[in-house]
């Protein structure tokens, strides 16, 4: 028995429909995971993320393991606690950005060494310690510690990483407390099909309670990113959600349920809200374009979401003019409401099973603009 | 007739519980209004607002004049359209920001000229722009364009700066808008009670629909602005609100209240909380602290605002320290409430007579901390 439920599968192509049950609720997928990275969303109030629509949100282990510290958060109650979201959360483990700090990093066998961001002090991260953070931080999703490959690698290099990954994998889940938290393991395996294969088999034969595929949309192009995910998630068990990590545009959340994908994250929505840079059914809007200066109009006329509810691009841009907190908060909540509401509407035409006919829509939508 | 309505005095002070009526609704006085320079109080929504109980903003007439320009918000509807608040607002004039660039700005007769300090440019206010600009705006409360005068000045300056603000006052209430729009009067005079006395003959005069005191709280000892406030309170009609501009502490409200005051607005509870500097029961608390770094507790156990109701001082702490937005959005809520509900408290002292008493244990609770 798995924490996952499958409840459709399109006909024509090897998109899903189903639920994951997690100790703070059950998330329907396809679902997109907004970035809470420091135990925050940037820029919006847990009642925000609840009025529009999240069901479960990510926070990061490195950032939290170097501040506040995983054992003060433990001792607060916890990370839903702590900030106030009682719905799931899932935790990445790290490894993205230990490999993001790779000037400052090293690897080897027994785990990561690097420089903290924050204060240069020298720190350490074995796969067992990530899960422990992650149990201390009481989240409802773990996932493993894994090693990150760069674009472009070798065969070689990407084999290599995809073993060391895959013996931390096992570690990781020696180490998986004895209690309701899921545990999720990695697939590596760079732009190498037999490297991913390989890994999957591997991961998929230690056991875990879902499968994310790691390493993409790393600088290759979309559709090696679209085929490798075709590619992978039709090696994956069935009946186990699968995640691709830190994707990514609303085209990329398309087509990668279109490929059997379950769940998704990307500081996308969030991020570009801060840069003035909002997502509509039609495309995207930058809204400091002069055009926006007396525009009376809500960022998107189909759109429900708080903001477009009660602002106009006049009244958005200005605020981004004027270098306003609300400015951030406001687009925030948009362009979170535009991910989540989008995968919403993704549910309803798998469950459907018009998915082939929706995404035809969303790109002519786009295109007609 | 006027829009004030006394409801009740103090038998032992000056202190009053009154009504302003205004075209967006009745405000309870004495009030404090939370500052939305830019046509938004930095860090909250408009449904924080009503939320943490605030019943009148303040917006400011030089800001918007510059941008996004006081035109463009008529033709989108007017301010309150514009930024999504339906309650009173009340818009200053400009004078004390045009001094505030004293060095780029250029007093004569007719106005004031000044360099922008957005791009630079070149603009002239005068009186009647200025009613025009906030007819414009369509607030609900209009000040006067006044000259400010600087700390310490002599007699002679600040008799002259308060002629040209009486003269100035005249032409601004011969452009009073003929509509339900208030105009305030406001009181210059330096740190003399005889300009004062003045001051407020000359403008009592002309006749408004409020008075202010301004020029107040520029550096003068504290002592001295709650003696010329008391000075000139007990010199303005007991039939009109009485408003001291840019006041101030905890402490500064207390005691202006006490001395006949009933309308306040200030930057501290909204600029402070940004700096993590957080107004409680028994005095100010700086977030960073590292005493705060595992406290449980919320900010004040006294408190039933939305941030103390949720978060802990460790979050609070945590957030401040990783510079998030959260951060902002949650010390201004906790900031903005205690002001608000410092006026809650001052209103039902006076209403039931007993607001001596109440003075005095505001401060005792201080001094146990």
């Amino acid at each position: 028995m798995t924490n996952f439920t499958l409840h459709s599968t399109a006909t024509d192509c090897p998109a899903r429909r189903g639920e994951l049950k997690t100790a703070h609720g059950t998330v329907q997928t396809p679902i997109f995971m907004p970035v809470g990275t420091q135990a925050t969303v940037k820029g919006v109030t847990p009642e925000n993320l609840h009025e529009l629509g999240a069901q479960i949100i990510l926070a990061n282990t490195y950032h939290l393991f170097l501040r506040p510290g995983h054992e003060l958060i433990r001792s607060l109650g916890g990370l839903h606690k702590f900030m106030n979201w009682q719905g799931p959360i899932l935790t990445d483990s790290g490894g993205f950005q230990i490999f993001s700090l790779k000037d400052i990093s090293k690897i080897n066998e027994e785990g990561a060494t690097f420089q903290s961001h924050i204060d240069g002090s020298k720190r350490f991260l074995s796969p067992e310690l990530a899960v422990q953070i992650q149990e201390a931080l009481g989240t409802d999703i773990i996932m493993v510690l894994d090693t990150c490959i760069p674009y472009p690698a070798t065969e070689k290099e990407a084999a290599k990483a995809t073993r060391l990954t895959a013996r931390w994998a096992k570690r990781c889940r020696l180490t998986q407390p004895d209690n309701d938290q899921l545990l999720f393991g990695i697939i590596q395996g760079g732009m190498y099909e037999s490297e991913r294969k390989r890994a999957v088999e591997e991961i998929v034969d230690i056991g875990f309670d879902g499968y994310a595929l790691g390493g993409l949309s790393v600088g290759e192009p979309r559709q090696q990113m679209y085929d490798l995910t075709e590619f992978s998630a039709a090696l994956l068990p069935q009946d186990h959600a699968r995640y691709v990590m830190g994707v990514g545009t609303p085209e990329d959340l398309v087509e990668c349920v279109y490929r059997g994908v379950d769940m998704f994250d990307c500081v996308m929505p969030t991020r570009n809200a801060r840069n003035g840079m909002l997502f509509t059914s039609k495309g995207r809007l930058v809204i400091k374009n002069a055009r926006f200066k007396d525009d009376p109009r809500p960022i998107d006329e189909q759109c429900s979401c708080y903001t477009c509810r009660h602002y106009s691009r006049a009244y958005l841009r200005h605020l981004y003019m004027a270098r306003e907190i609300l400015s951030s908060q406001l687009h925030t909540i948009h362009n979170l409401h535009y991910f989540v509401n989008l995968m919403t509407e993704i549910r309803q035409a798998v469950e459907e099973d018009r998915y082939s006919q929706f995404r035809k829509d969303f790109y002519e939508l786009r295109q007609k603009n």
